[in-house]
């Protein structure tokens, strides 16, 4: 698509820069009947601010999320839900050394070659606040997967030394693991949209993430077939798996155990620490980046990639309702 | 999408199963001008056959891609292009006394769950054998990007011990390594379609890869800031960068060096090792799978994987032809 | 999208030329569960042959249309549907002389504007004989709405003397009505994706049709709202309209009441009678048109409406599925 | 798609109410570098605003569009375009009457069927002021069309009496041509993406919209092809047509003439005559409809359809810059 679109049932258009006024993001075909409010939001933009432990930065963003449209008397109305968050905390100042100048680890060169022209503020579009607008709509996504019985849920597995790394101007990344529970089998479609590939490209979009694997994921690459098939057998009439290295996926199709799903966290790419690079007029030159920049962003990324699982999850599960005839002539008769 | 096209510019759609009558693909969007004929195709899917190396099985697929559509005196003239594929040497009394059961590994459970039916000959729409239509379509990519100055070539890094393997009627895995050569600076849109979660997609979505990884991937995670960011310099007036750990991808932007990316490889499912597992009537059982089957399907899933690339890459820079002002100016005026 | 796909869930993709060894579709996303033979295509392949009445040509399109995967055991997968459809009666030669010349009321001068290259062969991709793909896919939505409960039938409201016209070398065109019937009220999204702006497309898109209206069409311009208004009452218990001026739309979605739709088909631009052009290489002349070309088409355009009804019906009916929380809580919960 | 977004590469988001706090549009993928400002919004908006000429009605509705991002330093970026419009005067209370009731002719119904609640607000997502965010959009899309040669522009061809009908409490419609000028030869796709079929989705999407035709339209289906055929020409060394019956698309493509469109609006649903209807709780009534209600809204209208009209052929005009490999070869060689 035109890159700002994600889904193909319960779509999310995100738009708005780091610097810009706001940001926000329109969610169309959320289903009708949905009890929805800025409250629903709160508790996920909450986990997204700057500030999380003691190596995000001070960046004071109020992070409101408002619902402008798609709810009536406090119930989607199945029409699009706009949300804005306000930019409050904007010092842009802070960034007009770097105007001139491309930042390693960051979009700036690719943004000027595809576009001839970059927003320098911050990080622009590529900024992780664009996130925030995600993490909105993932909020509306997660709230529908509860009521079908489904939770998402992701943490940091790993963490590099942030203390160490912030005494040098330096930075770390991480490892963040996400499990979601009670998807039910049947959830994928085989070949393009296998599950898992959208998966990937719903975590892989997140800015920093640069690995994504599903169970055992690169490990399951040094194994045999007799270790890493699950096996299956009843349990309470139930078709169940006696272990779960597929990661709850098979085929590109959910299986019904736990989704696993892994990816690796690069080290933030704003550090203090001189940096060679160059100019955009051509010239080598160096570097070092001030303002206000993580040390680790891993703890805010948790919730983002937690929002875009959800999100994934509930669009496969829109589409999947209309694979049989079975299901069609049950609605329809 | 409904799971079985893939790309929005250069849109490939595949068709078939491993044991129908033939296979297929239809690519639309595939731009007039360029010489084809099936013999471009030929060097590709004779790198997909069965019978690489000593651990594939000796199926025998002829694999002779035939194209029927699309292509007017020699050269493609922009309308959809058919390839069909037939089907030789099926065994389907093999497959027989699957038909009750669930395979461990394979996507037979979730077929089920999620169609209420399913082929159980082989691996039906998730077998491997899908994959000569991604591969004939991935030959036309491939031949349109060289003429564009780009290359893309896949290897097998690493690969488990198929001899030691196949003794014990068992199979391995392994990790598949791709990298393309001379992609500009520029390719792939912020947010959500970001190249390197299209480059996800598409090769997670290649059966049996569990995970993906760019540049330095899962081992970023483990490193700090100033040891993962590449610097930028001038060389030869040209912007290049001293090292590449991002794998050519910034920000989800292509950055104008290597694309690098790696992805890990389950081993085969189908092992003649006994197996528990239960029926389609929720009784458990075990079973023992005959038949011809790969110990390792790494050596076949090469080109698969280059394909996948080939076909992302272009795709992408289709869309990118309009991302400017000067370009519609340009092409317009 | 890229022109030759059409649909979001249940995905109409064609393929091949008039004079090109075959042509055919796939559709992506039919529900798994119809039951699905050739023999349930070939009455609507029928009513597409030429030879319908006496003033279409002679041409001997067998049309028979093989089912290459997707069915097993006499039942949709859920996977793919490919379907083809052999050409059998080609006169190339026929087109030799126009090789060199845009025929007037034809596409060539405009694909060779957008491609730089052309199949001159009757005509080509823009011929007629592309629909018999669209007509075999129809069939299958039309199969999968009875069961439903919903019919589509097409019939030409109005023809041009095609007699008169033949004895001149000239030809003729028509208005063809579609009636569906026990579609449910709902179907269709409001704003862009309305059932009429979809229906307008489907039908806008079949080859020599140049207008299209819902219910009192352009009639309705001339009327008043009070005798325009349908006023709704119950009846049975139900609700209903007394007057369908709307035509089983309103506001984009339907209303419950027959759906309506008229299109215009001009005349066939394939005449004998003598007219001025110019050729490729830009100088005036005159030609001739010969070989066999229809008088009328609208006889065998009417099952082509009819089956773009029927797609465009039964891939909104798909899309409404998950539009409400309690259809997504009944079908997961 | 999800109803709420129009195009494939400069693609639309509206989302909002007439009721709710605002309303307005995202453009994801609109070209970098294009200089854009609220003031090249505000003619457009002001064309679309209530009181043009005497027979609209005198709801104050400041409608001035502010862009929120995708704009820096006055030129745009490429990244998304979020553009809000306050909703200003809104007089809920007229409409507490309407709760309960279906008003015929409108939308109210459908909504009920599909989403099983309804906003009765205004017209809610189905109200003509959803078009203003359409209109903002289409603003922009005319601006880069402008800069590429080609001008569209609409106006009402007929308008039923107005001044007759206000004085009944009754409505009337009307019908609206659209040229666009300076289109190149070549535009569209051919089979589904025909840009006349795209234009036709564009126009009837527009609510009160029952019919569309292009060039001669509905009358071509009583001429003969010898009068409907445009002969070819050389004028100035250029290709040309000596008439215009094709309204500038032959067989989905532009031909390089003018596109003639023209649609059909019916008259306005709200009228204040008595009307019968049914409420929610399904018994016979009859209501008035009282508040303020345009008699006819066929010149506010006029702007919607050539915005439409604007964001569709800049749609299709992006996507045909890859549609040869010249064109490929050319931008990246």
């Amino acid at each position: 698509m035109a890159g700002s679109t994600f889904g193909k049932n319960f779509r999310v258009t995100t738009w708005g820069e780091s610097h810009g006024v706001s940001l926000g993001c329109v969610i169309d075909g959320c289903p009708a009947g949905l009890p929805l409010s800025s409250e629903d939001l709160a508790p996920y933009m909450a986990r997204r601010r700057p500030g999380q432990g003691g190596y995000t930065t001070a960046r004071n963003e109020a992070d409101e999320a408002e619902i402008m449209s798609g709810v009536f008397e406090g119930v989607t109305t199945g029409t699009p839900i706009a949300i804005m968050i306000k930019n409050n905390d904007q010092h842009s100042k802070d960034y007009e050394a770097l105007r001139e100048v491309y930042r390693p680890g960051h979009a700036d060169f690719g943004f000027d070659a595809k576009y001839g022209i970059r927003d320098h503020r911050g990080g622009g579009r590529s900024s992780g606040r664009e996130t925030a607008a995600r993490v909105a709509a993932g909020a509306v996504a997660a709230k529908i997967l509860e009521r079908l019985g489904i939770s998402v849920s992701a943490a940091a597995i790993f963490a590099g030394d942030a203390a160490s790394a912030a005494a040098d101007g330096d930075s770390v990344g991480g490892i963040i693991e996400c499990v979601a529970k009670g998807v039910p089998a049947g959830i994928g479609d085989p070949v393009f949209d296998k599950l898992d590939a959208r998966l990937a490209a719903a975590v892989m979009s997140v800015g920093a993430v640069k690995g994504v694997e599903i169970g055992d994921g690169f490990a399951a690459a040094k194994t045999r077939g007799s270790e890493n098939n699950d096996e299956f057998e009843m349990k309470d009439s139930a078709v169940t798996k006696r272990t779960n290295h597929s990661g709850g996926i098979l085929g590109g199709i959910s299986d019904g155990s736990d989704i696993i799903l892994r990816c690796a966290v690069k080290p933030t790419p704003s550090i203090s620490k001189e940096q060679h690079t160059v100019t955009r007029d051509g010239e080598d030159t160096t570097i070092r980046i001030g303002g206000r920049h993580d040390t680790i962003i891993v703890p805010r990324a948790v919730v983002v990639v937690e929002c875009m699982v959800a999100i994934t999850l509930l669009d496969a599960m829109m589409e999947n309702m209309h694979s049989k005839m079975s299901s069609l002539e049950g609605f329809y008769r």
